[in-house]
Protein backbone atom coordinates (compact mmCIF):
# COMPACT_ATOMS: atom_id res chain seq x y z
CA UNK A 1 0.00 0.00 0.00
CA UNK A 2 1.66 3.42 -1.01
CA UNK A 3 0.86 6.61 0.75
CA UNK A 4 -2.50 8.13 0.01
CA UNK A 5 -2.60 11.76 -0.39
CA UNK A 6 -6.26 13.06 -1.75
CA UNK A 7 -6.34 16.75 -2.14
CA UNK A 8 -9.82 18.26 -3.34
CA UNK A 9 -9.39 21.94 -4.31
CA UNK A 10 -11.60 23.16 -6.82
CA UNK A 11 -11.41 21.15 -9.94
CA UNK A 12 -11.90 22.56 -13.22
CA UNK A 13 -12.28 21.07 -16.27
CA UNK A 14 -9.23 19.85 -17.64
CA UNK A 15 -7.13 22.97 -19.91
CA UNK A 16 -5.27 23.48 -23.28
CA UNK A 17 -7.07 21.43 -26.29
CA UNK A 18 -4.41 18.14 -26.26
CA UNK A 19 -6.03 14.62 -26.46
CA UNK A 20 -7.18 14.83 -22.75
CA UNK A 21 -8.85 18.14 -22.90
CA UNK A 22 -11.90 19.09 -22.03
CA UNK A 23 -12.39 20.76 -25.37
CA UNK A 24 -11.47 17.86 -27.47
CA UNK A 25 -13.28 15.62 -24.67
CA UNK A 26 -16.80 17.10 -24.68
CA UNK A 27 -18.92 15.58 -27.02
CA UNK A 28 -21.22 14.43 -24.54
CA UNK A 29 -22.03 18.01 -23.32
CA UNK A 30 -22.26 19.21 -26.88
CA UNK A 31 -25.33 16.86 -27.01
CA UNK A 32 -26.69 17.80 -24.18
CA UNK A 33 -26.25 21.47 -25.06
CA UNK A 34 -28.06 20.74 -28.65
CA UNK A 35 -31.39 18.85 -26.82
CA UNK A 36 -31.95 22.25 -25.04
CA UNK A 37 -31.66 24.48 -28.08
CA UNK A 38 -35.26 24.36 -28.67
CA UNK A 39 -36.59 24.78 -25.26
CA UNK A 40 -34.35 27.68 -25.13
CA UNK A 41 -34.98 29.60 -27.99
CA UNK A 42 -38.93 29.03 -26.64
CA UNK A 43 -37.92 30.56 -23.40
CA UNK A 44 -36.41 33.46 -25.16
CA UNK A 45 -39.16 33.59 -27.28
CA UNK A 46 -42.26 33.57 -25.31
CA UNK A 47 -40.86 34.87 -21.63
CA UNK A 48 -37.95 37.30 -22.37
CA UNK A 49 -39.25 40.81 -23.12
CA UNK A 50 -35.73 41.54 -24.90
CA UNK A 51 -37.26 45.04 -26.46
CA UNK A 52 -37.67 46.45 -22.83
CA UNK A 53 -34.47 44.91 -21.32
CA UNK A 54 -32.31 46.82 -23.95
CA UNK A 55 -34.00 49.61 -24.12
CA UNK A 56 -31.57 52.03 -21.46
CA UNK A 57 -28.74 50.50 -22.73
CA UNK A 58 -29.16 49.19 -26.19
CA UNK A 59 -26.85 46.35 -24.75
CA UNK A 60 -27.96 42.62 -24.24
CA UNK A 61 -25.76 40.70 -21.54
CA UNK A 62 -25.54 36.85 -21.00
CA UNK A 63 -23.70 34.92 -18.36
CA UNK A 64 -22.90 31.66 -19.29
CA UNK A 65 -22.08 30.29 -16.24
CA UNK A 66 -19.17 27.24 -15.96
CA UNK A 67 -18.43 27.56 -19.26
CA UNK A 68 -15.27 25.17 -19.03
CA UNK A 69 -12.97 26.01 -22.39
CA UNK A 70 -14.77 25.90 -24.71
CA UNK A 71 -15.62 25.31 -27.70
CA UNK A 72 -19.67 24.17 -26.51
CA UNK A 73 -19.90 27.38 -24.53
CA UNK A 74 -19.45 29.26 -27.98
CA UNK A 75 -22.17 27.23 -29.61
CA UNK A 76 -24.37 27.61 -27.16
CA UNK A 77 -23.63 31.35 -26.50
CA UNK A 78 -24.33 32.52 -30.66
CA UNK A 79 -27.79 30.12 -30.53
CA UNK A 80 -29.02 32.57 -27.75
CA UNK A 81 -28.11 35.66 -29.67
CA UNK A 82 -29.58 34.49 -32.47
CA UNK A 83 -32.76 34.11 -30.64
CA UNK A 84 -32.69 37.23 -29.15
CA UNK A 85 -32.21 38.76 -32.56
CA UNK A 86 -35.00 36.91 -33.68
CA UNK A 87 -37.00 38.06 -30.88
CA UNK A 88 -35.91 41.61 -31.43
CA UNK A 89 -36.66 41.80 -35.04
CA UNK A 90 -40.22 40.42 -34.35
CA UNK A 91 -40.57 43.48 -31.89
CA UNK A 92 -39.28 46.37 -34.61
CA UNK A 93 -36.32 46.68 -32.47
CA UNK A 94 -32.82 48.05 -33.10
CA UNK A 95 -29.85 45.56 -33.18
CA UNK A 96 -28.18 45.63 -29.75
CA UNK A 97 -24.11 45.01 -28.80
CA UNK A 98 -23.48 41.84 -26.86
CA UNK A 99 -21.48 41.37 -24.07
CA UNK A 100 -21.11 37.78 -22.78
CA UNK A 101 -19.73 36.83 -19.56
CA UNK A 102 -18.25 33.29 -19.79
CA UNK A 103 -17.84 32.25 -16.28
CA UNK A 104 -15.14 29.37 -14.54
CA UNK A 105 -13.63 28.62 -11.55
CA UNK A 106 -10.65 30.74 -11.24
CA UNK A 107 -8.55 27.49 -12.14
CA UNK A 108 -10.38 26.99 -15.42
CA UNK A 109 -8.18 27.36 -18.18
CA UNK A 110 -9.19 30.90 -19.41
CA UNK A 111 -6.15 31.49 -21.44
CA UNK A 112 -7.82 28.28 -24.00
CA UNK A 113 -11.37 29.89 -23.88
CA UNK A 114 -9.48 33.31 -24.71
CA UNK A 115 -7.35 32.07 -27.12
CA UNK A 116 -9.78 30.17 -29.25
CA UNK A 117 -13.13 32.67 -28.91
CA UNK A 118 -14.73 32.56 -32.37
CA UNK A 119 -12.46 35.42 -34.65
CA UNK A 120 -16.09 36.48 -36.76
CA UNK A 121 -17.94 36.48 -33.58
CA UNK A 122 -20.84 39.06 -32.91
CA UNK A 123 -20.17 40.24 -28.93
CA UNK A 124 -17.74 41.00 -26.41
CA UNK A 125 -16.02 38.46 -24.86
CA UNK A 126 -15.17 38.25 -20.75
CA UNK A 127 -14.23 35.85 -18.53
CA UNK A 128 -15.33 35.60 -15.18
CA UNK A 129 -13.18 33.64 -12.60
CA UNK A 130 -15.05 32.75 -9.42
CA UNK A 131 -17.72 30.40 -8.10
CA UNK A 132 -21.13 30.34 -8.95
CA UNK A 133 -22.07 29.33 -5.72
CA UNK A 134 -21.31 33.19 -4.72
CA UNK A 135 -21.87 36.13 -6.58
CA UNK A 136 -19.59 36.38 -9.76
CA UNK A 137 -21.06 40.15 -10.74
CA UNK A 138 -22.51 43.05 -9.90
CA UNK A 139 -26.44 43.47 -8.97
CA UNK A 140 -28.62 43.34 -11.81
CA UNK A 141 -26.00 43.30 -14.61
CA UNK A 142 -27.16 40.20 -16.39
CA UNK A 143 -29.97 40.25 -18.70
CA UNK A 144 -30.01 36.43 -19.35
CA UNK A 145 -27.99 33.38 -17.71
CA UNK A 146 -27.58 29.79 -18.54
CA UNK A 147 -25.47 27.16 -17.34
CA UNK A 148 -25.84 23.63 -18.44
CA UNK A 149 -23.87 20.44 -17.21
CA UNK A 150 -22.67 22.37 -14.46
CA UNK A 151 -24.37 22.66 -11.60
CA UNK A 152 -24.29 18.92 -10.35
CA UNK A 153 -20.88 20.02 -9.19
CA UNK A 154 -21.15 20.63 -5.93
CA UNK A 155 -19.57 23.33 -3.98
CA UNK A 156 -18.01 20.69 -1.94
CA UNK A 157 -18.13 17.29 -0.82
CA UNK A 158 -20.53 16.67 2.15
CA UNK A 159 -19.04 16.24 5.29
CA UNK A 160 -20.69 13.29 6.57
CA UNK A 161 -19.69 10.99 3.72
CA UNK A 162 -16.19 11.38 4.74
CA UNK A 163 -16.99 10.87 8.67
CA UNK A 164 -16.47 7.31 9.61
CA UNK A 165 -18.70 7.81 12.61
CA UNK A 166 -21.33 8.77 10.45
CA UNK A 167 -24.42 6.57 9.37
CA UNK A 168 -23.92 8.68 6.07
CA UNK A 169 -19.97 7.59 6.09
CA UNK A 170 -19.59 6.45 2.55
CA UNK A 171 -16.79 4.22 2.88
CA UNK A 172 -14.19 5.50 0.96
CA UNK A 173 -16.28 5.44 -2.12
CA UNK A 174 -16.35 8.69 -4.59
CA UNK A 175 -20.29 8.20 -5.38
CA UNK A 176 -23.41 7.77 -4.22
CA UNK A 177 -24.31 5.06 -6.10
CA UNK A 178 -25.08 2.01 -4.69
CA UNK A 179 -24.85 3.38 -0.93
CA UNK A 180 -27.27 3.80 1.89
CA UNK A 181 -29.96 6.11 1.95
CA UNK A 182 -27.90 8.67 4.62
CA UNK A 183 -25.28 9.09 1.89
CA UNK A 184 -27.64 9.74 -0.63
CA UNK A 185 -29.50 12.36 1.76
CA UNK A 186 -26.01 13.89 2.54
CA UNK A 187 -25.13 14.40 -1.30
CA UNK A 188 -28.78 15.48 -1.62
CA UNK A 189 -28.67 18.00 1.41
CA UNK A 190 -25.81 19.49 -0.36
CA UNK A 191 -26.85 20.47 -3.69
CA UNK A 192 -30.05 21.62 -1.68
CA UNK A 193 -27.41 24.44 0.28
CA UNK A 194 -25.83 25.11 -2.93
CA UNK A 195 -28.57 25.41 -5.14
CA UNK A 196 -29.92 28.32 -2.39
CA UNK A 197 -26.65 30.02 -2.73
CA UNK A 198 -26.72 29.80 -6.24
CA UNK A 199 -30.43 30.99 -6.57
CA UNK A 200 -29.48 33.62 -4.14
CA UNK A 201 -26.68 34.97 -6.06
CA UNK A 202 -28.38 35.10 -9.45
CA UNK A 203 -31.85 37.16 -8.01
CA UNK A 204 -28.97 39.75 -6.96
CA UNK A 205 -27.41 39.77 -10.48
CA UNK A 206 -30.07 39.46 -13.20
CA UNK A 207 -32.24 42.19 -13.72
CA UNK A 208 -35.91 42.11 -13.30
CA UNK A 209 -37.40 40.66 -16.55
CA UNK A 210 -34.62 38.65 -16.90
CA UNK A 211 -34.10 34.76 -17.97
CA UNK A 212 -32.37 32.01 -16.25
CA UNK A 213 -31.82 28.46 -17.86
CA UNK A 214 -30.75 25.84 -15.65
CA UNK A 215 -29.60 22.56 -17.56
CA UNK A 216 -28.39 19.47 -15.86
CA UNK A 217 -29.38 15.74 -15.74
CA UNK A 218 -32.06 14.58 -13.19
CA UNK A 219 -33.77 11.25 -12.68
CA UNK A 220 -37.24 10.61 -11.96
CA UNK A 221 -38.43 10.49 -8.47
CA UNK A 222 -38.89 7.38 -6.77
CA UNK A 223 -35.93 5.77 -8.90
CA UNK A 224 -33.24 4.15 -7.65
CA UNK A 225 -30.05 5.59 -9.46
CA UNK A 226 -28.83 2.39 -9.26
CA UNK A 227 -31.36 1.70 -11.59
CA UNK A 228 -29.88 4.28 -14.31
CA UNK A 229 -27.03 3.63 -16.71
CA UNK A 230 -25.12 6.14 -15.33
CA UNK A 231 -24.93 4.65 -12.08
CA UNK A 232 -23.32 1.81 -13.67
CA UNK A 233 -20.31 4.13 -15.16
CA UNK A 234 -19.80 5.99 -11.73
CA UNK A 235 -20.12 2.74 -9.90
CA UNK A 236 -16.87 0.99 -12.55
CA UNK A 237 -15.25 4.78 -12.48
CA UNK A 238 -15.44 4.48 -8.45
CA UNK A 239 -14.27 0.81 -8.61
CA UNK A 240 -10.81 1.94 -10.73
CA UNK A 241 -10.48 5.00 -8.26
CA UNK A 242 -10.46 2.88 -5.06
CA UNK A 243 -8.29 0.52 -6.44
CA UNK A 244 -5.68 3.00 -7.77
CA UNK A 245 -6.24 4.43 -4.59
CA UNK A 246 -5.03 1.34 -2.83
CA UNK A 247 -1.91 0.55 -4.52
CA UNK A 248 -0.31 4.33 -5.37
CA UNK A 249 -0.19 7.71 -4.09
CA UNK A 250 -3.28 9.68 -5.89
CA UNK A 251 -2.29 13.52 -6.07
CA UNK A 252 -5.49 15.23 -7.44
CA UNK A 253 -5.51 18.55 -7.15
CA UNK B 1 25.35 32.81 -39.70
CA UNK B 2 21.97 30.93 -38.90
CA UNK B 3 18.80 30.64 -40.40
CA UNK B 4 16.47 33.59 -39.17
CA UNK B 5 13.43 33.57 -38.43
CA UNK B 6 11.06 36.77 -36.45
CA UNK B 7 7.58 36.62 -36.17
CA UNK B 8 5.67 39.19 -34.45
CA UNK B 9 2.39 38.42 -33.59
CA UNK B 10 0.87 40.35 -30.61
CA UNK B 11 3.46 39.82 -27.90
CA UNK B 12 1.92 39.86 -24.33
CA UNK B 13 4.09 40.30 -21.22
CA UNK B 14 5.50 37.30 -19.91
CA UNK B 15 3.27 34.73 -18.08
CA UNK B 16 3.61 32.84 -15.04
CA UNK B 17 5.03 33.86 -11.64
CA UNK B 18 8.70 32.60 -12.52
CA UNK B 19 11.93 34.28 -11.60
CA UNK B 20 11.82 35.63 -15.96
CA UNK B 21 7.59 36.61 -15.39
CA UNK B 22 6.03 39.89 -15.60
CA UNK B 23 4.72 40.00 -12.21
CA UNK B 24 8.45 39.20 -10.49
CA UNK B 25 9.75 41.77 -12.93
CA UNK B 26 7.51 44.68 -13.05
CA UNK B 27 8.68 46.99 -9.89
CA UNK B 28 9.70 49.74 -12.84
CA UNK B 29 6.47 49.79 -14.15
CA UNK B 30 4.81 49.82 -10.27
CA UNK B 31 6.64 52.73 -9.76
CA UNK B 32 5.23 54.73 -12.62
CA UNK B 33 1.97 54.19 -10.90
CA UNK B 34 2.91 55.38 -7.90
CA UNK B 35 4.08 58.29 -9.42
CA UNK B 36 0.78 58.61 -11.07
CA UNK B 37 -1.16 58.05 -7.63
CA UNK B 38 -1.73 61.59 -7.01
CA UNK B 39 -2.90 63.08 -10.38
CA UNK B 40 -5.20 59.90 -10.62
CA UNK B 41 -6.43 61.30 -7.12
CA UNK B 42 -7.06 64.91 -8.33
CA UNK B 43 -8.60 63.82 -11.52
CA UNK B 44 -11.29 61.51 -10.34
CA UNK B 45 -12.07 63.94 -7.06
CA UNK B 46 -12.26 67.31 -9.05
CA UNK B 47 -13.53 65.76 -12.30
CA UNK B 48 -15.45 62.81 -11.85
CA UNK B 49 -19.43 62.77 -10.92
CA UNK B 50 -18.90 59.73 -9.27
CA UNK B 51 -22.50 60.49 -7.73
CA UNK B 52 -24.17 61.19 -10.73
CA UNK B 53 -22.72 58.03 -13.09
CA UNK B 54 -23.98 55.70 -10.41
CA UNK B 55 -27.70 56.67 -9.80
CA UNK B 56 -28.95 54.50 -12.11
CA UNK B 57 -27.20 51.38 -11.22
CA UNK B 58 -25.02 51.78 -8.21
CA UNK B 59 -22.56 50.21 -10.02
CA UNK B 60 -19.44 52.01 -11.36
CA UNK B 61 -17.31 49.76 -13.53
CA UNK B 62 -13.34 50.54 -14.13
CA UNK B 63 -10.88 49.46 -17.23
CA UNK B 64 -7.39 48.60 -16.97
CA UNK B 65 -5.92 48.46 -20.39
CA UNK B 66 -2.84 46.37 -20.68
CA UNK B 67 -3.26 44.78 -17.40
CA UNK B 68 -0.78 42.02 -17.93
CA UNK B 69 -0.79 39.52 -15.24
CA UNK B 70 -0.66 41.58 -11.79
CA UNK B 71 -0.06 42.78 -8.89
CA UNK B 72 0.82 46.25 -10.03
CA UNK B 73 -2.73 46.17 -11.68
CA UNK B 74 -4.62 45.52 -8.51
CA UNK B 75 -2.66 48.29 -6.65
CA UNK B 76 -4.21 50.30 -9.13
CA UNK B 77 -7.20 49.37 -8.95
CA UNK B 78 -7.11 49.94 -5.12
CA UNK B 79 -6.37 53.52 -5.23
CA UNK B 80 -9.20 54.04 -7.56
CA UNK B 81 -11.13 52.91 -6.27
CA UNK B 82 -10.74 53.80 -2.56
CA UNK B 83 -10.65 57.44 -4.53
CA UNK B 84 -14.11 57.19 -6.02
CA UNK B 85 -15.22 55.85 -2.33
CA UNK B 86 -13.54 58.98 -0.65
CA UNK B 87 -15.82 61.21 -3.62
CA UNK B 88 -18.57 59.10 -3.37
CA UNK B 89 -18.30 60.00 0.93
CA UNK B 90 -17.84 63.48 0.33
CA UNK B 91 -21.12 64.04 -1.77
CA UNK B 92 -23.45 61.69 0.58
CA UNK B 93 -23.80 59.40 -1.71
CA UNK B 94 -24.55 55.34 -0.88
CA UNK B 95 -21.46 52.92 -1.45
CA UNK B 96 -21.62 51.34 -4.63
CA UNK B 97 -20.40 47.60 -5.92
CA UNK B 98 -16.94 48.02 -8.40
CA UNK B 99 -17.05 45.87 -11.63
CA UNK B 100 -13.51 45.40 -12.71
CA UNK B 101 -12.36 45.05 -16.36
CA UNK B 102 -8.91 43.63 -16.34
CA UNK B 103 -7.99 44.08 -20.35
CA UNK B 104 -4.93 42.89 -22.69
CA UNK B 105 -4.24 40.89 -25.62
CA UNK B 106 -6.16 37.55 -26.18
CA UNK B 107 -2.61 35.70 -25.28
CA UNK B 108 -1.63 37.48 -22.17
CA UNK B 109 -1.41 35.47 -19.13
CA UNK B 110 -5.37 35.63 -17.85
CA UNK B 111 -4.48 32.24 -15.72
CA UNK B 112 -2.49 33.71 -13.38
CA UNK B 113 -3.80 37.06 -13.33
CA UNK B 114 -6.98 34.99 -12.32
CA UNK B 115 -5.34 32.90 -9.72
CA UNK B 116 -4.16 35.90 -8.37
CA UNK B 117 -6.89 38.26 -8.04
CA UNK B 118 -6.63 39.56 -4.26
CA UNK B 119 -8.97 37.03 -2.13
CA UNK B 120 -10.96 40.04 -0.25
CA UNK B 121 -10.81 42.44 -3.02
CA UNK B 122 -14.01 44.90 -2.73
CA UNK B 123 -14.28 44.11 -6.52
CA UNK B 124 -16.08 41.88 -9.06
CA UNK B 125 -13.27 41.24 -11.43
CA UNK B 126 -13.43 40.33 -15.42
CA UNK B 127 -10.90 39.09 -18.12
CA UNK B 128 -11.22 41.30 -21.35
CA UNK B 129 -9.07 39.93 -23.99
CA UNK B 130 -8.34 42.03 -26.76
CA UNK B 131 -6.31 44.59 -28.07
CA UNK B 132 -7.36 48.17 -26.87
CA UNK B 133 -6.92 49.78 -30.67
CA UNK B 134 -9.92 47.93 -31.14
CA UNK B 135 -13.38 47.93 -29.45
CA UNK B 136 -13.17 46.02 -26.45
CA UNK B 137 -16.13 46.71 -24.21
CA UNK B 138 -19.76 47.79 -25.43
CA UNK B 139 -21.03 51.52 -25.66
CA UNK B 140 -21.21 53.43 -22.81
CA UNK B 141 -20.55 50.71 -20.34
CA UNK B 142 -17.51 51.87 -18.73
CA UNK B 143 -17.03 54.85 -16.26
CA UNK B 144 -13.12 55.34 -16.30
CA UNK B 145 -10.33 53.91 -17.91
CA UNK B 146 -7.42 53.50 -17.20
CA UNK B 147 -3.94 52.85 -19.05
CA UNK B 148 -0.76 53.09 -17.61
CA UNK B 149 2.34 52.17 -19.24
CA UNK B 150 0.96 50.57 -22.45
CA UNK B 151 -0.07 52.52 -25.43
CA UNK B 152 3.51 52.66 -26.31
CA UNK B 153 3.55 49.10 -27.46
CA UNK B 154 2.40 49.93 -31.16
CA UNK B 155 0.01 47.78 -33.01
CA UNK B 156 2.45 46.65 -35.33
CA UNK B 157 5.84 47.54 -36.75
CA UNK B 158 5.70 50.78 -39.36
CA UNK B 159 5.91 49.13 -42.81
CA UNK B 160 8.11 51.59 -43.83
CA UNK B 161 10.92 50.75 -41.49
CA UNK B 162 11.09 47.13 -42.84
CA UNK B 163 11.33 48.13 -46.49
CA UNK B 164 14.78 48.37 -47.83
CA UNK B 165 13.32 51.16 -50.86
CA UNK B 166 12.34 53.29 -48.23
CA UNK B 167 13.94 56.30 -46.78
CA UNK B 168 12.88 55.41 -43.47
CA UNK B 169 14.59 51.88 -43.37
CA UNK B 170 16.07 51.19 -40.14
CA UNK B 171 18.24 48.96 -41.52
CA UNK B 172 17.59 45.77 -39.66
CA UNK B 173 17.46 47.93 -36.00
CA UNK B 174 14.36 47.32 -33.46
CA UNK B 175 14.23 50.52 -32.04
CA UNK B 176 14.44 54.48 -33.74
CA UNK B 177 17.19 55.50 -31.29
CA UNK B 178 19.79 57.24 -33.34
CA UNK B 179 18.13 56.60 -36.36
CA UNK B 180 17.27 59.13 -39.46
CA UNK B 181 14.51 61.41 -39.33
CA UNK B 182 12.32 59.43 -41.48
CA UNK B 183 12.47 56.44 -39.26
CA UNK B 184 11.49 58.82 -36.15
CA UNK B 185 8.72 59.46 -38.45
CA UNK B 186 7.23 56.47 -39.49
CA UNK B 187 7.06 55.29 -35.95
CA UNK B 188 5.58 58.78 -34.65
CA UNK B 189 2.83 58.08 -37.77
CA UNK B 190 2.40 54.78 -36.60
CA UNK B 191 1.34 56.10 -33.03
CA UNK B 192 -0.35 58.90 -34.09
CA UNK B 193 -2.98 56.44 -36.21
CA UNK B 194 -3.01 53.50 -33.37
CA UNK B 195 -3.82 56.19 -30.99
CA UNK B 196 -6.77 57.64 -33.13
CA UNK B 197 -7.97 54.30 -33.19
CA UNK B 198 -7.42 54.00 -29.95
CA UNK B 199 -9.51 57.31 -28.88
CA UNK B 200 -12.45 56.46 -30.79
CA UNK B 201 -12.82 52.82 -29.09
CA UNK B 202 -12.53 54.50 -25.60
CA UNK B 203 -15.42 57.67 -26.94
CA UNK B 204 -17.48 55.03 -27.74
CA UNK B 205 -17.00 52.96 -24.84
CA UNK B 206 -16.77 55.39 -22.04
CA UNK B 207 -19.98 56.83 -20.68
CA UNK B 208 -20.73 60.66 -20.89
CA UNK B 209 -19.43 62.34 -18.03
CA UNK B 210 -16.53 59.60 -17.69
CA UNK B 211 -13.07 59.59 -17.66
CA UNK B 212 -9.79 58.31 -19.31
CA UNK B 213 -6.08 58.35 -18.16
CA UNK B 214 -3.43 57.30 -20.49
CA UNK B 215 0.26 57.60 -18.16
CA UNK B 216 2.90 57.10 -21.00
CA UNK B 217 6.60 58.09 -21.14
CA UNK B 218 7.15 61.18 -23.14
CA UNK B 219 9.65 63.37 -24.37
CA UNK B 220 10.29 66.51 -23.87
CA UNK B 221 9.29 68.57 -27.10
CA UNK B 222 12.49 69.15 -28.89
CA UNK B 223 14.62 66.86 -27.56
CA UNK B 224 16.34 64.28 -29.34
CA UNK B 225 15.61 60.94 -28.27
CA UNK B 226 19.72 59.92 -28.06
CA UNK B 227 19.73 62.24 -25.21
CA UNK B 228 17.95 60.39 -22.70
CA UNK B 229 19.11 57.32 -20.69
CA UNK B 230 16.40 55.27 -22.03
CA UNK B 231 17.62 56.00 -25.20
CA UNK B 232 21.35 54.07 -24.33
CA UNK B 233 19.51 51.40 -22.76
CA UNK B 234 17.34 50.47 -26.20
CA UNK B 235 20.68 51.24 -28.06
CA UNK B 236 22.16 48.19 -26.21
CA UNK B 237 19.33 46.00 -26.31
CA UNK B 238 18.76 46.45 -29.81
CA UNK B 239 22.94 45.39 -30.43
CA UNK B 240 22.39 42.42 -28.76
CA UNK B 241 19.26 41.04 -30.12
CA UNK B 242 20.90 41.97 -33.47
CA UNK B 243 24.06 40.11 -32.58
CA UNK B 244 22.10 37.11 -31.81
CA UNK B 245 20.10 37.52 -34.78
CA UNK B 246 23.19 36.94 -36.96
CA UNK B 247 24.64 34.03 -34.85
CA UNK B 248 21.35 31.81 -34.43
CA UNK B 249 17.86 31.05 -34.92
CA UNK B 250 15.93 34.02 -33.04
CA UNK B 251 12.52 32.96 -33.07
CA UNK B 252 9.81 35.32 -31.46
CA UNK B 253 5.99 33.93 -31.51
Amino acid sequence: MGKVEIVLNSLPMSGGDGPNSYSKNSHLQRRTTSLLKETIDKLILEKLNAKTLISDSNTFHIADLGCATGPNTFFLVDDIIKSVETSLRKSNSSKPEFLVFFNDLPHNDFNTLFTSLPQHRSYFAVGVPGSFYDRVLPQSSVHMVVTVGATHWLSSVPKEVLDKTSKAWNKGKVHYSNAAEEVVKAYRDQFGRDMEKFLEARAKEIVSGGLLVVGMCGIPKGMPFSNLADSIMYKSMADVLTQMQSQVVLHIL
